[in-house]
């Protein structure tokens, strides 16, 4: 019997800006990605997120990101990696500081939007990504993209490494994701959805963008949290992963 | 024979932006408040001076304050209860993990600048201060001026606290601290400033600024890190107080 | 025949994160206040709304604010008057700058949240307000609580002052608003309100919160753009002033 | 006769954080690059930096920059052109409102650090600077390298574009600058450095790092402001230009 991990980006509300419906995605995924300050997530909205997590039995990921509010952490800044690295520490730390005051502890790491995308084929970033997990806890694994540096270099440092899919995100022929600002990057038929994740577990495939079919290996799947309707998708596809047998449950 | 803590804020440059000279003022001094972002302190700025600290066998402290880069923390904000309690848990969890990834922790937690002023009086903040550090960790003290509602606040939940006196700074006949706005506030002299200490912690007792005589008590003194002449002026303090057969050691 | 001046809080998004239906809104008022950046706004949303402002033919207002996005500018700041005015002066500047891009210009100054607050009894920041919007352009008008500080240097400096009612936000018996942290402060019947605003302007009288029957003198009602049900509420007000003959239109 | 124009960035001052010796600066050189408050400079900064700029009849030009205060605007971000586009505006409308307010007003605008760099290659980054300067006042030069994306998108919308050479920076053999990140990048030898500056004034010719001779036109030579020992440096500069007969005047 499979077992999967289902997980979504949460606590991306930011003072008197709400975005996404934690509340109630929490009561569908297994894994929480939750944002650090420097993408989103003021530090109350962190703290009840990380209660909620708790309530639900959910395991909370740190999502670390570029400093960049403005940007919503989805445009690449050319870091220096020491800076990069620090930044990773100082976010980690955060997060795990709230999720002790909720009677929890920060799970694993995972980079969010153009610092997930840029340690895909960053070398410098992707390492000091994975130095920092190292010297915060190496006991922390790294949700990631198979075969990204990201991975590469956390492996090579010891570190778990977990394989993430997209349920909800277009992919290329050569398996990386659709860049958002093309035409299709995002997904929303929960039909269309669920059936590609039931593939993705089951037969280990997708269909990429141009009709070709692509091999992929998932340990987590993620369900976008911030837009409308991810909530019926997520828990679209936690239905019919079930309904073929597939039993959902966090990583960690 | 006596034993004195002696403090200082370190880890207050940002990004370009270098202020006072840490390495030196790390040697001399037994306790290091170390700024944690909200008012300075980039990551690898406090990731440096952990290490610094650490290399030193100086004890490291949050120095956690109002998010406030603009105003250097110095501004008092009217801020909400909860979301206080929230923000002073992220700072400690974002230094301890950078003090983690230098083999150290934070080992008590100081709140800066305007808020250790507001935290003397004003009751919903120094509450929300003690509960953030109980929530935590209830193993760590509080500094603080004694007879603030901070430490009244600290003590009535169980942490310890650490009375604080400052070495630089003149005092109002009611053993306040008077304001940095008003002349004579913040004093240079070495002499004077090494005398007053000696005085304070033999005879529990400082000159206030109308010339009235003051008792206070201390179990850790401050010199100010951002100011020209600190270093020396530390120096000459420790060097009178080692003369008197005062013994210097972090009060943790 | 009466004319009246509509006016809502406009250019609030930030980033990802979007609140309010301003191009809704736009066709209703006479007036925008429009974000600064400092509370809210993003540059592009600021650029945007000017140019939504300007196809509406409604004047552009540059509602400015603490230094505070975390807060949304809805705290207190205990700042500097110098910083203060400096801060108006870059805010009202900036939003001109991309008002002047869409073809229109800042045509008034209001301040927002705890500014507005503050300036109806801090004398300093109000001075430091009217003092900014002096030195920006002396042609520009306040708008502002009847019988604020701000109002009072506004008119000493020879500043033209507009009196603001507020059509949704309860009265204490001395004409002040209820804070929004009591309960009813903010009221959402659009029954209630529009016969409130016709009240307001055919007889100069509000009901207080306590049942007290308040004089009141509005040059500009002002409806809150960020709450669900706005734009109903706003439609509603305009339509029924239109009904006993008010007239609506911008007062620049 | 010749007449060249002297150019230093100052204002990048940050509330607590003082940086450069601006008021020393401004008696040298004829037109200052003052920062818009995105990588350094609060308003209060900007707003005295404007009045000493105004005192010394030096001509003020917008610094604009990425919003990036922990990097100091010195890290390239992939942001959107109209984003960025937007935030120029925004930064030459806010030290404009200043610039007014102080008596005198924004005279041209050149990009600052790694936006400067971006631009020289950046086409889309560069057009979009060039179209916000055009949106502010199509009457406002732009000073950039020459041959750079910035210049000629600047040229083709009718702007005034004025070639900037570098006192104190090592060039490559393409005339291009060395990166910062290289060492022998920033020349500080007051002897060298002015000797330089006079041959590339005079012959328009400048040693590259790797002794090949590359030809350089130059309208306004720049001497950086914010490193110990600017001010002597820009005085010799000034001082042997005069001495061979270089009129020294701002280009606007």
């Amino acid at each position: 019997m499979t077992t999967l991990d289902l997980n979504s980006d949460v606590g991306e509300s930011f003072g008197r800006w709400e975005l996404g419906d934690d509340a109630a995605i929490l009561q569908v995924v297994t894994s929480a990605n939750i944002a650090c300050g420097f993408h989103a997530g003021d530090a109350r909205t962190l703290r009840l997120t990380c209660e909620h997590a708790a309530e639900n039995s959910v395991a909370i990921g740190a999502q670390v990101s570029y400093r960049d509010l403005a940007g919503f952490g989805r445009r690449f800044i050319d870091m220096d990696p020491e800076e990069l690295a620090a930044d990773v520490l100082y976010q980690i730390g955060a997060l795990d500081g709230l999720a002790r005051a909720s009677g929890t502890r920060v799970r694993y790491v995972k980079p969010h939007g153009a610092l997930y995308n840029a340690t895909v084929h960053h070398e410098a970033q992707a390492r000091a990504v994975a130095e920092a997990v190292c010297a915060y806890d190496p006991g922390l694994p790294l949700l990631g993209l198979p075969g990204s540096q990201l991975l590469e270099w956390g492996a090579r440092m010891g570190l778990r490494t977990v394989r993430e899919a997209f349920a909800d995100r277009a992919y290329t022929p050569e398996a990386a994701l659709l860049s958002r600002t093309q035409p299709g990057a995002v997904l929303t038929d929960p039909d269309v959805v669920a059936r590609r994740v039931v593939r993705m577990v089951v037969e280990g495939r997708v269909d990429a963008v141009d009709g070709t079919i692509v091999d992929i290996a998932a340990d987590s799947v993620c369900v976008h949290g911030d837009t409308p309707g991810t909530v019926d998708l997520a828990r679209r596809v936690r239905t019919e992963l079930e309904a073929v047998g597939v039993t959902l449950g966090a990583f960690v």
